[in-house]
């Protein structure tokens, strides 16, 4: 193994030469216009894939690409892993605010700027360049691997679940291997124990027949944008906690030993106020803010609109008002019967004289990890002598809906082991991802498939 | 009298065509393209009223022109009344939804449809032709006379009250009338008794620095558009009055006639509900419609805004939500006061995490006409010869500001007697006016302006 860190080590500026080569396809999977940068990423991709030793090819889907690398002469009796990523990037919008172009890779204060650097182009390429450092001075891999790279995780992944479902034999394994998250802070890697879900709705409430005059009809007829108000606020009670009956039910609880762990984390909640620009953190009382983020469901709305919003003032009454509501959910929570209680809830509270529906547009269940096993304990090791610390165990507050897919469908345990920092700016102007964290990184995920196959 | 009558009865062809021509200039004060169209309507305006025998000019704003018509040859002794109007339109969007062209008058079915047919030009010119009928069989009116007509009244009317303060000696009257409202229904005549006040505010919420992603900071902050619906969900109590304190502390109580008056008017709620389409008609408790219409004050939301409002699923926890917000009041609330009050209360109400500030955008006093003088005898005795039937007293829930602003600048008493008909489609597709009341109405205007001469 000491021989591929050497190798690694050697080759870094190479590494990175290269990862920037990847970062400069615009592969924009929301942008129609971006299709042949899709099928370039994935076709480069492959390259690599091929290069370092994996036998590769690009599957076409009713959407983008499937990238598809694999490497199977470790013999039955070896565990085979599944290293999952994707190569499509967010938008870059808006232009103006990026210091340095999106798409042509920056060197500032030891961080790469570009888009896709941390989210996910430069975590995927880390695998990719493990398993070129394992295979070159080995000549073969201790395990068996899939590497599974989509094209459509920042538009919803639509077409990956069927894909594996069809592939099931060619993606069978006993790990899957994620790197799409952060690590806790700055030279703290970490593992994560869970991931939240989510279930994605609209509800609309309809009045009159057409918009009306505030000054002919006010005060005769319900006011669509008043009822709605009325409905989101009744989703919170006086304490934070979402008040839809039976909301709760599924919740699972947390052994103190997690609780404990949170709290012995290096967390700074003024910081994280001060960081954020706001007077004050506001949350589900009982629970501290990294208890509220990675173990409590939540209610948010993501957006509103009813009547006149330009400029100045307009004397409609709207006979329309909606909301996007959107609820974080947590292990054992179950999208679809959270929407139907929800749905419950609103229809039950809806005042007298609107019509309301509550349309459900997306939901991806919660995960939780399993952390007693081999897998854990190889990345736990091989992340403490990388970076000289053991990692730490922490939730994330978004959703990975593949996750819990991968392993029903699979069979398989998944680690979620991420390199990116907070502060990554993903999804934001100015993306970028730490360099040490990289070069490390690469010679972590050597160290964890070298003790996967002892 | 009888004579201008029938000056009027054999001439109404003419006057319908007239008027005709008018409603074909496209005088959308609103679009700077139309700023031509305002000109020429100002100008054709203006020669009709010298045509008809009045001293007519166009005065010049910083915004469209004013037109203005002076006779005042009746002597000191003669009461002079001043007759307001505007000449603008209200934009015809959406263009698909009129039957016949908005700028081209169609006769259906003894109605004429045309974008400013009943507000306000159809109205407006009866009154010139009233006029012009007893000057062409008198040679003389028996009162002076001042016609205004301004061409912003769609937009503001942001440049009249600095004009009458202007020309406050020229102005100078005993009566205005204005015919800019509904008769309360087919065949039934109405004269006005109050008209409701306007305080226009945007509430706005504002939290992090940016727009979070859900899944990464749900939970740990106060989500200002979850924070701006709990605020107007507030501002009414279970009873659906506005629950914010001292706002009730200047309603004017009405006399027990006022109401036993508009019990006795010919109004179904059922089929005030069905034609609105609605499942209930809700508002404030111990009230009719009509009540709740003419004689309450309310709050209703015109305008909400908050992340993303497209379509699909899009999980940003906003950094900013708005709400666009305005209160009808009634006599004799004070907008100042009002919107002083409500910033109280929403500063008072407003939860932690989030920062919120409250501006005030439009405000307009309510109204109640002075019932017991010359004016009032007058109109009711010629709206009863012309109609046949003695008119009713009704209330109206929209706002004039400027009639506060003409009784206090001129010292004088306003009359509001309007001919359009509820469902005359007002600022909205297809427009008309009634040919009948349009006939009938000039009538009653002779009638009107002989009485006040006696």
């Amino acid at each position: 193994m000491s021989d591929a860190l050497d190798f690694v080590e050697s080759n870094l500026p190479r590494f990175r030469a290269e990862l920037y080569d990847f970062l400069r396809i615009p592969s924009i999977s929301a942008k129609s216009e971006h299709e042949g940068d899709m099928r370039r990423a994935a076709d480069w991709l492959a390259d690599k894939l091929d290069a370092a030793g994996l036998e590769a090819r690009v599957d076409d889907t009713p959407g983008h690409p499937i990238v598809l690398g694999r490497w199977h002469d470790a013999g039955p009796d070896a565990p085979t892993v599944l290293i999952y990523g994707h190569y499509d990037v967010q938008p870059p919008e808006p232009l103006e605010e990026w210091e340095s172009p999106p798409f042509e890779p920056t060197e500032r204060d030891g961080r790469v700027y570009a888009r896709g650097s941390a989210d996910d182009k430069g975590q995927l390429y880390m695998h990719v360049k493990a398993l070129e450092a394992l295979l070159a001075v080995d000549g073969s891999l201790p395990i068996n691997v899939v590497v599974l790279a989509e094209g459509e995780e920042e538009v919803g992944s639509d077409h990956l679940v069927p894909y594996v479902a069809e592939h099931a034999d060619e993606l069978a394994c006993d790990y899957v291997v994620i790197s799409d998250s952060n690590m806790f802070a700055e030279g703290i890697p970490s593992i994560l124990f869970s991931l939240r879900g989510l279930a994605y709705l609209e509800v609309h409430v309809t009045g009159a027949r057409s918009d009306l005059h505030s000054g002919q009809f006010g005060g005769t007829v319900m006011n669509p944008a008043n009822a709605l108000a009325g409905i989101i606020a009744g989703l919170h009670d006086s304490e934070g906690r979402v008040a839809v009956d039976g909301f709760y039910d599924d919740v699972a609880e947390w052994d103190e030993e997690t609780r404990q762990g949170i709290r012995s984390l290096p967390f700074d909640e003024d910081e994280y106020r001060r960081e954020l620009n706001l007077p004050a953190l506001v949350g589900e009382a009982g629970w501290s803010t990294l208890e509220r983020l990675w173990l409590r469901p939540t209610c948010d709305v993501n957006g509103l609109l009813s009547g006149y919003t330009g400029e100045g003032a307009k004397t409609v009454l709207p006979n329309r008002a909606m909301a996007k509501v959107s609820f974080r959910l947590v292990p054992d929570q179950e999208p679809s019967r959270v929407a139907r209680l929800v749905r419950a809830h609103v229809e039950r509270v809806a005042p007298e004289g609107v019509r309301v529906e509550v349309r459900e547009l997306h939901g991806g269940r919660p995960w939780r990890a399993k952390l007693d096993g081999r897998l854990v304990d190889a990345a736990s090791s091989a992340l403490e002598e990388a970076f000289g610390r053991r990692p730490v165990l922490q939730g994330e507050g978004g959703s990975i809906p593949i996750v819990v897919d991968f392993e029903e469908q699979l069979d398989a345990s998944a680690l979620l082991v991420g390199f990116a920092l907070p502060g990554c700016n993903l999804h934001a102007p100015n993306e970028w991802f730490p360099l040490d964290a990289f070069d490390r990184g690469i010679g972590a995920l050597v160290r964890l498939y070298g003790r996967l196959g002892k």
